[in-house]
């Protein structure tokens, strides 16, 4: 028996869920003591003191912080209206679906409302397949709701914050690193403290009609992964194409015909490229980490359903992944009062160790934090459910699983910095490739993602070698969960980044001086790597997560083996391989036309508004808007459709063997060219930022800004941008959503697939 | 019993072989009637007539002749010498492979010759371990030399000529077109008929000393496979570093910089970009096609011989690849007729449909072939090996296997040739993207590679389904041995490419009016898009002989289940689908660097001899023929250890489950990357000449020459280079090559292999 008694664990896991909720209060209320100007509704402005100690350049200059607040303004209303309309598609998209749920999984009994005999559980009796299709709806919805929950608060926070960090930016980088930090953290915490707290509650409630039927239960609640992740998926593509058009737009035109800087408020598509921050990175990039967080949880309380401590109904045991979670709130509490109390930012070199330290810490206390956890949570020994056999674990074969994921994704984070960060030669050099134009930029720059992929992908196989060896696939499930462990730090410090984009945008908008543009560009820097890391975690995570999905997913289809050299299983490899191509070349098209389309509008708003170039006349911001969010809304929805509609497909047509090739291949390929297209991205914008940066002789050697090495930089980055923005972070969905898909309709496809095989 | 009498069998495939052989030297011969002035051994120029019955311009000017002779003799001169270099190489690394084959396979039962009870045929005694080790070892040795002999042949018939191609091109397009495929004939020819009677020789020569014993002497058979494919490595991505770093150098300073046109004599480049297309394009792509001819020739006869056609001695239905290939030589000698003799090209939108149709009329006579030949070869049922299983096999089973492998075939090269000709709308949406600058067109042409496996994944799919259903893993290298029935009119189009580029190029170098350059254009234009139709084919069928191989492998490493679900297996997956991500990166930064130096090679050459620009003075061709050579056998020896080694660690660290994965997992994940490598690479070329040629309305508002638009195309075709002429192109060779040596040391790995896993 586990030395946490039931009641404990009870008291436990909302209590720390309580905790980090409040911390993200704290950090909310620490940040809005930074005062702007409120923008009165009759059109005029309020003034509101703004607090210093020291007197800075334009500390107080009321102009300046009126223009920040005007623009803030302007930059979260367009994010309030784009979240708003694809919510609305999102909401009839949740609907349909759920009934799709219900309706598949009613069917595989025939909407019978008689109690069956368990599947696992030998000789008991389990609750009706109807009662798993009602509750299985609920918990998409729930999920659902969460994940948009999850992604509009961030947003909230961050548009909330990044006019804050300018203001601060006057005061030193010190400041504005602060403000920016603790805004990421808000978002952090809260996205964490939230997803922890509707499971436990969600759970709680559902055992009030499952009672002992705990494999019906944890079965229910896989839909809570589902809802969390199909929501990410339009988040991210919507969020990725919007901010993307808008970014290439307004770089195209701006950029490289205008010569304008980036930012320049002339620029007609600067509100929505910033608008395009706050929804992409941060609201789709929120939903996407709480859906890897959803899942990896479902999947591993699913798998422990069915093992001893769900048979012998160990609540405790159960609750390991919920209670790995809850110590994680705990362990990111203390990490983010290293960054933001303990030690200070003094100058702009600081900020990159800062973040990294952030990582580094956080992982060193929470593998202290899980050996705590499985030395009072578990039994000292018990039996996991390995695909028809059983597998003899002991309480410390566990902490090893979350301990290797946990590390395994701080390697990961390591090596994405190495390849990211202009510190390091792999940038360097790409940056080098510039001397003899874009063509070799471009050339380098691929060559570098490909071989960024190596040391994640081994880090991965060993994380997946041991502990599955450990713990079968329960092993894969928690070690997916130790990598999200420190999940609220990871966020913190990737939320960060777009706050200091965004900073630095409102700082050239409002046309304050180069010292404060040249403080939010250190920290953008810092943001860009940390950002590719965020991307590198999401990933590495992505992959341990699908895998216990899919593991998942065979316990329950009934599939002893998945051979590879049956034909229906190759092919279902194949073709899963293909999909991650497939859904690229949509997600990078649609970037390309809606860019195209935003080129045209901002080239037309230059040649036909006098006075635009000039800066007498303001620029129609609204089209743009209007163009981005148009083209997002239309475009994520064929991306969205294949990933959502191929298992459906596959299952029904072709059965439960094809599917598993299916899911198997989709995920060693779609890692690899979502690592690869993360870091090449990401590889590119730092190599521009460090032509521009010309910090080192070297750098100085290729610059200055409007070069010709620094114009094939642009291009560089410009085409980057779609890869590390769009299709690569949403991969990590694809590969995620497709598992946990095929696991919450497996019921169905092992009662009625394989449709088109079963006639020939 | 097969209807044909093993007497006869022993007749057709030599006659066939000769057939093919007589066939290609009075190709040959023909080409030979084109007269250049031949060069004097005293510096002096010696007058051939040059025949000719119309008098058209030019077409009796010695100079120009002469110039075209000059400039063919360096081309020939440097691509010998650079062979010759290369071959010095792989003769050392032939040496220290073969050694390292017999020690493997030697060990495994300790160089004992006594003779051993057989594995299959039970009850039956074979020949020792011994003796397969050092069949295998000389069968790997006649690969080599086969393969080397293969890409030496179409070296010389390609430098042959290219020169007469040019000089035909001033009588009309039809002539030039003529004489550049008959070349392209001489080629294919010769390497099937080559291929096929070292092949058949070598199996007669074996069962000398094997005699019975069918299942020891198909297992050393095998290493006539990895020969070939291992040479073909090499091959590919040394020409391949060769060519591109010449043409991305030649490009970069010439065209980008300079604004000199491409192939001008001004360029130091441009002897090195000729010999590239001649050392990359034909020597390399002969070598890789006779691989995978190699390759699923030996998969095929190693699976048949552990099935009821080995056990029970039946030498013609064991001989059914050999006989298919034997008809696919004499259906290609009917269907190359209707290019050269029933069909006249007379203008240039005549070529490509002339070329279109080779494939079709091929496709079409061989379905008829296979027919024939599974009638007459097969005997009406048979059983085969199925994984430790029988399975009954009725002969018109055979008939549909190959045949699904032919059209599939078909279907990859017409969707290849749809994605990256300009005569429809993906390459014009591509060019159309390069108004928006060099970034959009490689979104663009990113999106459009990826897009572009779609169609062929399914088809590789379907013909793996049907040909597995039918006749298992057999079934799967039959379908392989299709799609490559009809190689010698595949490479004869392929090969005429490379020639019709060389000729443009002579063009140029010699000064020859703008209309003889239009036409050789218009060659080239087409051989651009067969050149993609082509490694479509070689990726197609890699992709089908990989899976063979890999079923051979399976079998003979005596393992029932490659199952994803176990660590081993899954771990190999995923690092096996990174493979060809590490290899691009390997190969891409090779070429990047080498193009770097290139690049500083030409600019010191054109910054520093005066009169240079001018035309006054020649440059230093040499320095960059060297430049070239050094690079690409530096740099290829990381990507060939790469391949080379992976098996061998893998299978002797990890073993036999672990190397399976790798194996599904590389071929998975790397016919993605190669397919979309090439076509995106083709593409990028086409648009930049559908812009450049300004047909339609459309091409004519992007150009034309040295428009922004075209200088973004241009960009782009400079990133596709190295993807589609090194790195995707190699891929299949990767994906092939790990199948085949894996089969090869398969009995070691058994025996030996998975040292760490038995520690821990």
């Amino acid at each position: 028996m586990s030395a946490l008694s039931e009641g404990l664990t009870q008291i436990v896991i909302p209590l720390a869920s309580l905790v980090g909720i409040g911390f993200a209060l704290l950090q909310w209320f620490l940040v809005s003591r930074v005062k702007l100007l409120s923008q009165d509704s009759s059109n005029g402005y309020k003034q509101k003191l703004i607090e210093s100690d020291e007197e800075e350049e334009g500390i107080n200059n009321l102009e300046i912080s009126s223009k920040c607040t005007e623009i803030q303004h302007a930059i979260s209303v367009g994010a309030n209206s784009f979240l708003f309309t694809e919510y609305k598609y999102l909401g009839i998209f949740m609907c349909v679906f759920g009934a799709i749920i219900f309706l598949f999984l009613g069917s595989v009994k025939g909407f019978s409302t008689k109690s069956e005999p368990c599947t696992y559980s030998q000789g008991n009796t389990c609750k009706p397949a109807l009662a798993n299709a009602i509750f299985s709806t609920i918990a998409f919805l729930l999920g659902a709701l969460t994940s948009v929950l999850s992604g509009y608060l961030g947003m909230k926070i961050a548009t909330y914050a990044n006019a804050r960090t300018t203001l601060e930016a006057r005061k030193g980088v010190g400041k504005a690193f602060i403000t920016a930090f603790r805004s990421g953290a808000v978002m952090g915490f809260l996205l964490a403290a939230n997803g922890l707290l509707v499971l436990y509650v969600s759970i709680n409630l559902f055992k009030l009609y499952y009672g002992d039927d705990w494999e019906g239960l944890y079965e229910s609640i896989t839909g809570y992964g589902l809802g969390g992740s199909s929501m990410a998926l339009f988040g991210r593509v919507g969020g990725g194409i919007y901010t993307k058009a808008a970014d290439v737009g307004a770089d195209l035109v701006g950029k490289v015909e205008r010569n304008i800087p980036e930012d320049d408020p002339r620029n007609p598509a600067v509100i929505a490229d910033n608008v395009g921050d706050n929804v992409g990175d941060i609201a789709g990039m929120g939903s996407d980490l709480f859906g890897s967080y959803a899942e990896s949880s479902c999947a591993a309380l699913f798998v422990a359903s069915i093992s001893s401590f769900g048979i012998s109904h160990e609540f405790t045991a159960m609750s390991y992944p919920l209670l790995i979670s809850s110590m994680g709130i705990v362990v990111c509490l203390i990490t983010t009062l290293f960054a933001t109390d303990l030690f200070e930012i003094k100058k702009v070199s600081d900020i990159e160790p800062s973040l990294k330290r952030q990582l580094l810490i956080s992982t060193v206390l929470m593998t202290a934090g899980i050996a705590v956890v499985s030395f009072f949570a578990l039994p000292s020994e018990f039996t996991l459910f390995n695909f028809g056999t059983e597998k003899e674990v002991k309480n410390w074969h566990l902490f090893f699983c979350v301990a290797i994921g946990l590390w395994a994704g701080l390697i990961i984070g390591y090596t994405t910095e190495y390849y990211t960060s202009n510190a390091y030669s792999p940038v360097q050099d790409v940056a080098d490739a510039c001397r003899t134009g874009a063509a070799t930029n471009v050339i380098f720059g691929l060559a570098l993602g490909y071989k960024s992929v190596i040391i994640p992908i081994f880090a991965i196989a060993i994380a997946i070698y041991v502990s599955f060896s450990l713990a079968a696939m329960y092993g894969i499930a928690v070690a997916a969960l130790g990598m999200l462990s420190t999940i609220a730090t990871g966020l913190a410090i990737d939320a960060y980044g777009p706050i200091s984009d965004n900073a630095g945008g409102i700082a050239e908008m409002a046309g304050m001086s180069h010292k404060i543009r040249e403080r939010t560009d250190a920290l953008d820097a810092a943001g860009n790597t940390t950002a590719a890391i965020g991307k590198g975690f999401a990933i590495g995570s992505a992959a341990l997560v699908s895998l216990a999905l899919f593991g998942a997913y065979v316990s329950r289809a009934g599939i002893k083996t998945v051979d590879v050299l049956t034909p229906k299983a190759f092919i279902g490899l194949i073709v899963g391989a293909m999909l991650p191509y497939w859904f690229s070349a949509m997600t990078m098209k649609s970037v390309g036309s809606a860019a195209l389309k935003m080129v045209e509008e901002v080239r037309r708003q230059f040649n036909t508004i006098p006075g635009l170039m000039e800066g007498r006349v303001k620029p129609d911001y609204a089209n743009c808007v209007k163009i981005s969010t148009d083209a997002s809304l239309r475009e994520m929805i064929p991306p969205g459709a294949l990933v959502m509609l191929t298992p459906l497909i596959v299952g029904t047509l072709f059965g439960v063997e094809t599917l598993a090739g299916v899911l198997a291949g989709a995920l060693v390929s779609g890692v690899q060219v979502a690592i690869s297209a993360s870091n090449t991205g990401g590889a590119w914008d730092n190599a521009k930022k460090y032509i521009e940066a010309g910090v080192s002789e070297h750098a100085k050697s290729l610059g200055p800004k409007g070069s010709e090495c620094h114009k094939a930089a642009v291009i560089g980055d410009t085409i980057g941008d779609p890869l590390k923005d769009t299709s690569g972070p949403s991969l990590n969905i694809l590969i995620k959503l497709m598992a946990v898909e095929s696991l919450v309709f497996a019921p169905f496809f092992a009662a009625h697939g394989g449709f088109l095989f079963k006639f020939i």
